[in-house]
């Protein structure tokens, strides 16, 4: 579906225009069009591939999707996939976004995700001085924005580590703590991947041998980059926190169990001797003078209750009660 | 046992022909040769041997078969060892692909794989323009065609592994869910050999220092590598979740554990009060005024079920039952 | 908030001066100014920002804060990230402290963060041949202040770490030592995050390619870097070290668990057979001669005292008690 | 111990020489001088050191012996060492492969070993073509005769460790399983440390600045170097497998431990309510009006009975017995 | 504390002489001068710094101590820090040696430690050829005695972990092995932290651009690189070795507590049968036909001798007991 299609000369907007156009406005000198799709058709790829010129390879990846974030390099044009994450239902939901660049054009392709970017539009064009720096500034301000997107949701992730913490060491929240631990490593491996590969891409465009569209937003590739490289670093402190945590937990299981054995043998213990003693005095022998004191059942229920008490007062200094 | 035989010229087939012909073929201007194998015997490799000067340790390796996917140049000729994965019976059947290739021939050995690998002969005649472009298109096709082949395979384990997630939290399927976690892991790891060696391989066909034969191939080598990077990633993240599904499920295991001791200490409890009270009724000492009440008996049944009601309600509350 | 600024020439101070006059100051050759803020407002930033002509992005950065230490060059001016940690509470609050470096000027900001850092212009003043190597130097002299606090907090984690391993052998302190385990992983990771990007920044700075404002410290620059080194090795000895301990606390637990087991065991089957014995002899059987033996009773007590003293014996001897 | 001494000329066995005359057959043209010990003793080395000018430091090495695999270039001369590992009585015993290459001399020493070689030397006679190349291609032929033999052994410890994994879900094996996968893993581990750094060593020599005795069998090198990534991926593999391994089985044992807690917590039970209803009407009450019907006992036997029925049924439901 | 003091001309001892003269014989041609110190006052390294020109950071860094081995160079001076090691009521005890080398001079200084190294001067002074290369050489030397000195201690740790080893699969060991383990992996770390930095700094006198005054002695410096290599992988496997060793520690405790549970099972179940027996007949119902017979108590025991050893004899072959 067709979002938009703009030309710009100089930083300034040209015209819309529709996609028959686009040819006549390639043409023209410092002019380069911007069109944005969403959920494209392989027919608009199409048309968009005879219109722009794209390398088949890279329209074959849009079409097909599941792409993991990439930078290709197709002689003078580049081909950016980008995952756009939207969290729904406590799951994290990922979109992807394809930028094609080249000297005169930006085509981007927003699949499977509600996320708007239409406020990247109206920034660039409000900042003329910058959009004049051509197609290369576009992608650019398109990267920034999905990228400042993951922030929030690493956030979010950091404050449901930081809540689970507090339970761990909370008794009987064992099973629980676990499920959202592993809950949360999943949601944090798959901001990993949309993080990671990106961040090898934006690394590209910000030294070394930079494509020519991009050659003179080196400082601002470097921003983008130096914001993944957080993201990576809270992602990868994150990550190693739950593995943390999950032993942690699986400690505090196995004290608790200890601990239950203990009271467990405690109680044992304590019934096990007023049984005994019970038993004792419920043998049949003939010659049993105690059972026949005047105020033997007393005397008998004193044994058991002193050496009962006794033992609790034992376990109790042990800790084990 | 020999496939097919093969000679193109610029992109169009031009005969099938006896491999006793191939050399006659091989001096023809911008013609090359397509030989397809499968479960070579020492016999034709020796008669390939001669017909295409194949370097003597790469045919040795090719006899020899247990190949790790590689690719080896001698001088201007390659030798490339792909993995076949096939299921079979819930295991993972490991066949290889071995192809030579130099200016004007190529040579495929596929062994031990029921993969039929005709449709890659077939997309390539059909398309003269690509196949215009010599023997590294073919290696390129052949690479494309097997890594291909990997995305169900990896696709499967990603299903098995989901539905085994949601076992992990049930209770009593410990014992099942390691078993599986176990061979999925396995399996991960055939695959893994499969694509992390030949991800290095297709990298040096992609850039820095090109192989000439597939000099012109380059983006589309590089489209290879991409869907190799894309399988590796998520094999490694198959497999880092399955690593923390097992701890995960050993933790569960320990919760279990320790829920089954509470329970068993509040039964153990509960009956050790019934019987201590029992076996003190049943003491035989001569005074015990409540052996000789008229509703004594009531009495003491009472006083045990009051007393283990109580602690019934008291485990009940602290959940241990 | 303004601490200080002020300009100096060839290593000498020159003047305190107002902020409006900075222009002016830096138009004078071999003079540099070097001003310092505290919890600097967006509006003091925007002023700096026009008398040094600080690139937007920097501003930007440090306007939003939260950044990981980092180094960037913007052409021939330098952005500087680094971490002040402070304890408070038993908590590692982290404040930062932004640097702007030029050739002719280093601008200071340090946010949330108590830590003064008055001593460093003191100390550069009173030594004016090494401030006349100009603005770089005033960056070493800064990293270095900052660098030199951690120390005392990595050394307190090392005496907290070395305490607590002599309770991981001691029984009974398991909970409260895995506890303080996972704090102490924290407040590492903490550090961590500090030292680890600011070593990266470092090392550019102390050889290859080094900014033209730096070129004369270079040894200097090694030096922070090999502080941040040690730094970092000692982390990562601590880090380890946690895990170990962590792991070997989990096993000393399941060594206490097995302990008590045995000693459940053993209890409970010196009383199993005292109250068999004491059921047998319960037991309402017409002819029982033992029952009627004239000191039958001692003779079960004694039955009864002897075995269970022998299973003690027994049980003690396999050190189960 | 002097095992062979013999001198080639382009490729063809010129003459068994005592290691008097070495230094003439040095100085012929084309010609180089292979000599073979075995367990040599300080003063074999030094009467060799002093026949062909080796190295002190690498004379040095050979007599103290304990080296790791290594390649050390001197000037235009190689110090070789390899592992020879052999099994014997379930354990893998290390001897040690020392080889001195020069531009017209090889010297191999062979220490602590009985693998024998004489193999290599009669291959080599067999292709002068091959041998014409000169000392490098001895050097290759002793590399790949020693890493092929390490096939064999590493295939025993898969075979081992396959078996293995048959027994993990066994019960009652845990224990033994345990030894036996620390005891393979102490295998792996040996070998592993005589693959990885003669890999590194053989990498060496297959690209890069090669050293000149070896420039003309760089695709020999490259080959044993593929030999040795096979071995080391194959040990890797087993690695990884046996950790795995290692912690499924202990996840078995804690299942198993499970399982036993509530079998015994089930037979505790039945038991526990059947001595409560002995209990109960063991007490001495005088008005306990079913102790006087005709079939109390047969209607007291029926309601023990008759409960533990019913809990073996309800605990066979719950899969606790 | 001052030891040694004294000049080299040519590899010959010149004089030994006051530190008041190292002037005079520093411009000597062809001259060094080495000194060794002894824990170094802050004195003795300020006359020593302006004896010899040290570099102001260097001197800092050895007054202050605690620093990690290191290799830096100052234009064309170096300064090294190596470990030293020693073993002293079963703990390691670390001190420093540091090393100022320039083209006319060493200055050696050990701290905290009582190991000797008079033997290397000695040594030095007896190869005049060896020591003409100049204070390079002496370098080595130090180097070399130093790095030699970690092989018994490492040797030491090894002998102790398969004493350890054996240990593993006893009973009853658990406790004071995991003590152990944990002791020695704390050594390793000790070790590790002396030898991997070491090897980093000894890696750039090898090759690559080695500093002026070692370039003779390249062979020599690669030589200690090698010891050290060797130090590395042994404790390297050593570490992985303790790590596997705790985890298959922790599963025989598992294992332990396995069977500790079952035999404690199979005997409660033995006396619970016989207790349940007991109470049975202990029962007051009023008619039970087997209590007046004449050998009812012999039938009594007899059944319940029968149960408990028929349950005996199935725990024994279902190897609970």
């Amino acid at each position: 579906m067709l979002i938009n299609c703009t030309a710009y000369q100089n930083g300034r907007k040209l015209a819309d225009l529709p996609t028959e156009e686009i040819g006549t406005y390639l043409r023209l000198p410092g002019c380069f069009v911007w069109v944005a799709l969403k959920d494209a058709t392989p027919e608009e790829m199409a048309s968009m591939k005879a219109a722009f010129g794209l390398h088949e390879l890279a329209v074959e990846d849009a079409d097909h999707g599941h792409q993991r974030p990439k930078l290709e390099e197709y002689d003078s044009d580049m081909f950016v996939v980008m995952h756009l994450i939207e969290e729904s239902n406590n799951r994290l939901k990922v979109g992807e976004m394809h930028v094609f660049v080249g000297a005169n054009y930006v085509l981007s392709v927003r699949n499977l995700s509600e996320q708007n970017l239409l406020g990247v539009r109206a920034r660039c064009e409000r900042e003329p001085k910058m959009l004049a720096k051509g197609s290369g500034y576009v992608l650019y301000a398109l990267m920034d924005a999905v990228v400042d997107r993951y922030f929030p949701i690493i956030e979010k992730l950091e404050t449901e580590l930081e809540a689970l913490e507090e339970r761990i060491f909370t008794k009987g929240a064992a099973r629980s703590n676990i499920r959202r631990l592993y809950q949360l490593k999943r949601k944090v491996t798959v901001l990993k991947h949309a993080v990671a590969p990106l961040m090898e891409a934006a690394g590209k465009l910000q030294s070394g041998r930079v494509p020519e569209a991009c050659a003179g937003s080196q400082h601002y590739f470097r921003d983008v980059y130096d914001h993944l490289a957080r993201s990576s670093a809270s992602l990868d402190s994150i990550r190693d926190t739950i593995t943390t945590a999950i032993q942690v937990n699986l400690s505090m299981v196995a004290i608790d169990q200890t601990e239950v054995s203990k009271r467990l043998a405690a109680w044992a213990g304590i019934f096990a001797v007023a049984t005994a003693f019970a038993g004792i005095w419920g043998m049949n022998f003939k010659y049993m003078p105690e059972l026949d004191w005047r105020y033997g059942y007393l005397f008998g229920l004193g044994i058991i209750a002193v050496s009962s008490g006794f033992l609790y007062w034992r376990f109790r200094k042990a800790r084990w009660l």
